[in-house]
């Protein structure tokens, strides 16, 4: 294996999701050099699926022709564990209980497996390909939907003893605060740095300052979203834009915290909020800072992902191959 | 070197404190065979403290003869750098901005030296001696006058892109809450989960409740510590008792974010509050289960140190010894 130079060598990522997968033939430098998507919920048999994912790569894969070597297949599925290459009892997918996803894969194709959860692919992604290049120390934070986390240390990821470390959407900023949809818990960072939480927060200020114009009142409250606020904020509206400050330092408070424990390089913002660029990195900086010890100040960079969104979650499981040993 | 077996090696361990430096002799199961101390506070030069230091060390480590081989020296030391080997700006000790301690050291001994600071150092200590032994993933908070911490994931240190990680003292958990002493911080663990932190809460309880009977009430309010506290508790006294358990809560509020972040096996508690036991232990298991996700629950052990609160400073700076390359 070793003998072949690693820019003939190829990796397949494979990124599973509730309604689909995506998957992708990547070379060592991120290039997405085939790609294609599968139903993932159409499968509630999971070994039909994985036989379905083999007649939708084999083909791909053979095309790349003898002078190729593909290295293996990483995965990045929801509620994946890195240790035991298991998916346990993830909410949004077809199988239930602990599903040794990885073994399956393995047998399967007969290539070496790897899987995590999306957002610590996302992290081995920007450390392989991205942002985060050559770092040793540096925190990802994914702000979509919900909020994800993958923490590098010492150039490895922090999988914790039991494969689930880095669920850093679910620490508590405000204690007392707002009520997660789901977990129940009041005042995790999930609540409010989400696009769920832009939408809160926005109805949330529409209601506190009723005399306050906002171009938001044009719309039903269930037709706000963070989309729509991110429009009204480049358009000027207050209450946009004061929805996205109050995200950006609820985002700060926690940023300071997660420092003050790995110190790390830069944190690494991916998702559909950064969008919102300025409006959204420039008040989580300014908490972050006002919140840390003297000796962290001015050190830790804030930085958006390199990697396009539409392609991160392949590039972050195909990255789990080069990390085999 | 390698030709000497391990139990044949010792470990100088030197903790630096401000008023005093204490040091011992260790050898590999954590038994110290010489101990030591001298003035800090009275060297205003660092180069006359060292000839002191090694002044009152060589004539121990001859005394062990050729038989025995001193591997190398560990130092803990307040806002000590292990990537460095400094001491950055330490306010309680006698030497101003940046001392590069180690080096001194290393020179001057002619042996092999490492420094960190001194929660990093208990909790290596911890992890060659004591309770986390055979450890990869834990977290030591050290409970006395301040909070410190020393994480370590897949069994590594946790030090950070600068040397200076886990400050969890310093990480917010009651937003806008007790106003830090020293860093004027708002509702950092430090502002309650110390010995500081206990007498600051049985004040306010007792300004709160005026009318609840309480053994503390016979004391001026600066005759109040959290010494004074346990007795009060352990006789059952409400106040005091009180005081315990609202330690323990925010405590346990601080540790589930911990456990979301690293997903360490165990939390080890160690310092002069872990005296309280199940007082302080109980709730913070409480409250600790209650915020965190159900994949963590019931996972985490939170335990005791395994040291000897006067033995620890100096194991634990020993220990850096036998993680020397």
């Amino acid at each position: 294996m070793l003998s072949i130079p690693i820019s003939q060598q190829m990796a397949i990522g494979i990124d599973i999701g509730g309604t689909n997968t995506v998957f992708g033939i990547v070379d060592h430098r991120g290039e997405i050099a085939y790609r294609g998507a599968i139903s993932t919920k159409k499968h509630e048999n999971v070994d039909e699926y994985i036989d379905e994912l083999y007649q939708a790569i084999m083909p791909a894969l053979n095309q790349f022709g003898s002078d190729k070597l593909v290295r293996g297949i990483g995965i990045g599925a929801p509620n994946g564990n890195y240790y035991n290459g298991n998916i346990e009892y993830a909410p949004n997918l077809p199988w239930k209980g602990k599903i040794p996803l990885a073994s399956l894969v393995q047998q399967k194709f007969n290539l070496p497996s790897a899987l995590t959860n999306d957002a610590n692919a996302a992290a081995v992604g920007e450390m392989t390909y991205g942002a985060a290049k050559g770092m040793k120390d540096f925190i990802m934070i994914t702000l979509g939907t919900g909020v994800g986390s993958g923490i590098v240390v010492n150039g490895e990821m922090v999988y914790g003893h039991d494969g689930f470390a880095g669920e850093l959407g679910h620490t508590i900023i405000i204690p007392g605060g707002r009520k997660h949809w789901s977990t129940g818990a009041e005042g995790s960072l999930e609540t409010y740095a989400s696009a769920t939480g832009v939408m809160l927060t926005a109805i949330e200020l529409l209601n506190k300052y009723p005399d306050k114009p906002s171009i938001l009142r044009h719309y039903e409250e269930n037709e706000i979203d963070s989309r729509l606020v991110y429009d009204c904020a480049i358009q000027g509206d207050d209450i946009a834009r004061d929805t996205y400050t109050f995200t950006g330092e609820i985002l700060g408070k926690a940023l300071a915290n997660f420092v003050m424990f790995s110190s790390p390089e830069a944190i690494i913002l991916f998702g559909g909020l950064c969008k919102a660029g300025s409006l959204i990195f420039q008040p989580a900086k300014r908490v972050m800072e006002e919140n840390l010890l003297p000796i962290y100040k001015n050190k830790v960079q804030i930085i958006p992902s390199e990697l396009k969104e539409s392609d991160a979650a392949i590039l972050g499981a195909s990255a789990l191959v080069w990390e085999l040993k």
